[in-house]
């Protein structure tokens, strides 16, 4: 579809529909009897029974299969700051994305409040009305402060997609490219450039599942110990990154890199870059809609596999192929935290989709519309919880 | 049906259908066309134009129909203070009523904090999300300040359903009893039993659609200036009614009286006191499940007209009759606020859905589940709402 029919069409159907979703009852109210059953004075009974055995609320009410997908607008798409109204088009996208990959209900709140004390209070306080917390659009580096509270003070799993989703997809774009490269995560080099809350995120990930050589880039230099301007989250992850503490900019570190991910924008990568890194280079150039590097570009300059966050190209890195099946799995299991082991189990299932007769450069990672992928993912994340669970069971 | 089997049919029903309420998408999205369109790319420029006209949010998404249904679970039903996840049944219900009835899309927010300044920050911040704010089964004094200072300083409709939901149906039903007793709003001596919300905002409504001789009764005592025992709202309401300063109990003012509200507990008045009422007196005993006098004794003591709260007698105070039809019709006009002017309208659109040939001791207000009533109150919530802006307009 061409942008200009797209913008067009978009705006159309937005108002035809006036809004994508609506609230809906699971039955009908016509008689004194009905009413009795559904409100006063039935329901008293079923109170009574949640006040008796507070988990039975999941039993009992719809909020056992209710997500919140919450955002204060700060950092929307490319948008940038919008603010929470103009945020609501996506929360709501992503929330008919929930119902039509995981059969998750899922309700959208926009935040006038960029406070992040406040944020945390108000977040908390939902707590009650939703099984899921997928935080959404929210700038660096509150959103870090923003869900390491929440996951250690709230007993329901909370998920910034923008850092993880992005960081699984990713992590399982990277297993089944390594297979064509033929090259492994303890030796091969990358560097990520953009150190905000993708690229940290996924440089995590890329730790946690083995990877060893990692270098990041912001648009301040080489992140690297001791430099003026790092912040909180940079810091700590220069601990663990470029263990040769190289200090400049991406020119500096771009030679003999294997892999190249960029969250950042565009133009940010050039031929003469692809050129000067390792042999068969991996390039994921994830900047929407304009990618670091044009796909066409980095394959004349030798890149071996080449990903984009867009639709069309091949090897698209999209989120959706991984929050659905999360939380579809997280809320299975009764988990009360997404962990390290439920992610990459989630990228596992994802690369593994791709069969090995199927993979090649132009298919590393499966289409996001393929509705078995949020049931692998589920099922994943469902066994990768049930054996932390397993685990932290035998300390007794 | 009988309150055993209720209570049995109540519990499966919710454990069946986990949960009353679902949320749903308006459209299938089945190709990556469908996905570009009501998610990235394409929701971006949606996005743009709210960024532009804010109001537009009301168009292009489901917020300008949704209607945020807040409790703490401080005050619900006759349960007390149960909590907010053992409240979620309840407002579920709701939920399902604001649909069936005014075709609102409805959510039900439980916060997991009875802290006065935190829920006014969390729903002001929640304003984004919603339309309207319905609150519910919030306790007094607090919903009191809480609903104030929302109205003040929020654009959208905040109406405690609690307080001036019960209060419209009171005056709806006052308004026809007196055309059976032939007695005027000037001239009747009306006792409210119990000074809560429900009592407080009987009296302020009552007073504000020209009834004149007001006697509110706490469990302290009777509601009257200088007493020591008055919270801030009693006192404010202690300057408008009981005129004369009586202090005492019940007992001290019931002589004469031509109406008795209740909205307070099983046995508070009795057959007695109804003898020394004045002559043709109204009683509405609205304490649920348990009314404050059974109406049988109440009759047999001499009563003209009796309401309850029940379904199961004549004359069900009901606040469906009101609910649906206020935030319909407030949403309908573009209002930024429920008004005095349009809870009387709604009051005398209900009074008025009964007929002079229907009207009798046991009919005096319409049935509940009648489909027409909604839309009545909606239209005459509508036109008041018109009319005030004409006339605020008119300063201009």
């Amino acid at each position: 579809m061409a942008i200009g029919n797209l913008t067009d069409e978009a705006m159309l159907l937005h108002r035809k529909l006036k809004g994508k979703i609506s609230m809906e009852s699971k039955m009908e109210i016509d008689t004194t009897d009905d009413l009795s059953l559904v409100y006063t004075p039935g329901v008293g009974d079923v109170c009574q029974a949640i006040v008796e055995n507070p988990n039975d609320v999941n039993e009992l009410t719809a909020r056992g299969n209710m997500i919140g997908v919450i955002t204060d607008g700060s950092a929307v798409l490319g948008l940038g700051n919008i603010g929470p109204k103009a945020a609501m088009p996506v929360m709501e996208g992503k929330c008919m994305l929930f119902k039509k990959f995981a059969n998750l209900d899922a309700f959208p709140i926009c935040l006038d409040n960029q406070n992040t004390e406040d944020i945390i209070t108000i977040i908390k306080s939902l707590e009650p009305s939703f099984a899921g917390i997928n935080l959404e659009d929210i700038s660096a580096p509150r959103c870090f402060e923003i869900e390491k509270r929440l996951k250690d003070e709230l007993n329901i799993p909370v998920f910034h997609d923008d850092q993880h989703g992005t960081a699984i997809v990713v992590l399982a774009a990277l297993i089944n490219a390594l297979k064509l490269t033929e090259n492994s995560k303890e030796e091969c080099k990358i560097v990520i450039n953009g150190a905000g809350a993708a690229g940290l995120s996924i440089a995590k990930l890329l730790l946690e599942a083995g990877f060893i050589n990692i270098i990041l880039v912001s648009l301040e230099g080489v992140v690297c110990e001791g430099e003026p301007w790092l912040n909180n989250s940079q810091q700590e992850m220069a601990k663990q990154t470029n263990l040769q503490k190289v200090t400049g900019t991406l020119d500096d570190v771009i030679d003999n890199a294997d892999v190249f991910i960029g969250v950042s924008g565009p133009g940010a990568l050039n031929g003469e870059h692809v050129k000067r890194m390792g042999s068969n280079p991996i390039i994921f150039a994830l900047a929407n809609p304009t990618p670091e590097i044009e796909p066409e570009e980095a394959l004349s300059a030798g890149a071996a596999v080449v990903a984009t966050g867009r639709s069309d190209y091949p090897n698209q890195v999209n989120n959706l192929l991984v929050f659905p099946g999360i939380f579809r799995g997280a809320l299975n299991a009764g988990a009360s935290d997404i962990t390290v082991e439920m992610k990459i189990s989630a990228a596992w299932a994802i690369a593994e989709m791709v069969t090995e007769q199927e993979l090649n450069p132009n298919y590393i990672i499966p289409d996001a519309l393929n509705k078995l992928i949020p049931f692998t993912v589920a099922n994943a994340v469902e066994r990768a919880a049930t054996y932390s669970k397993a685990i932290s069971n035998e300390s007794y």
